[in-house]
């Protein structure tokens, strides 16, 4: 079980955009360039965070991609649900029910399976600790060098 | 991204083990029966529990499982684990260093990417509260019933 690679580009380009702190879109190439990843795949990941309303795109020659929010209202969670879905990682299919499940009185099901509420306890505090950190946390986390030389590139690399 | 269906079944086996609590090794075919689920796909599941240290298996016609330890020292992380491996959901590929991060000095990869660090933090939650619940918190949470009805229907349909 692994989390798609689309959760660790979208979170760098995210903070990327937090670190610039621009209005201009920054176009999905420049991201492509920034971290040598293959532009079309990269495009279709910040789409998703477009989708999400984490990021608005602005089409055009001049286009790319802006925050939607500030990095202090932008979670791990939010974009982790943006590539990856919000459904559970455990995914409960009643096997209780099957075979000498049938033969139980229905009010045994009347609540979930004690399996599945145990995993899906452990699932919520991992998301719980995904909604508690956002970009802002990042940006401070980061070594005081790397935003200022995150500004420097774009400003070089700029159209 | 979404857990395999062995954890589940891993887990309901173990259950049914914990409730029976006999010395008498149960056979694949018992489980599959129990739950409707393929023989040899489940005993696959069953297999890697034994590779892990939770089930002992005992060859031959009247081989099958056995819990390996009591309830209280089986956790549901220790089943995830057998199943599903140990590593990280979230696995960071270094994208920091690629292209533009080629630039930044090396002082600045003495540490985890802060995003990293921060998956790893919220895994952390979610495998510490896996950690937390045992098999025996289970059998608790479970209906009265249901582990008396296991016993029986054992009763009945063992060799
Ligand atoms: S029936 Fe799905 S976890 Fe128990
Ligand atoms: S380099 Fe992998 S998460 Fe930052």
């Amino acid at each position: 079980m692994r989390m798609s690679e689309g959760v660790e580009w979208g979170l760098h380009c995210c903070l990327i955009l937090a670190w610039l702190g621009t209005d201009e879109p920054v176009p999905t190439a420049q991201f492509a360039a920034w971290f040598e990843l293959p532009p079309a795949y990269l495009n279709k990941r910040l789409q998703a965070l477009v989708r999400a309303g984490i990021l608005t795109s602005t089409p055009g020659a001049r286009g790319g991609f802006r925050l939607a929010r500030r990095p202090e209202q932008i979670s791990l969670m939010d974009v982790v649900a943006a590539v990856e879905g919000r459904e559970d990682v455990f995914r409960c299919t009643e096997i209780r029910r099957r075979g000498e499940g049938a033969e139980a009185p229905e009010r045994e099901f009347l609540q979930p399976c004690g399996i599945a509420a145990a995993m899906r306890k452990a699932e919520l505090a991992w998301r719980r600790e995904l909604a508690a950190q956002t970009l802002a946390d990042l940006m401070e986390a980061a070594p005081p060098s790397a935003g200022g030389r995150a500004r420097r590139h774009y400003e070089r690399t700029r159209r």
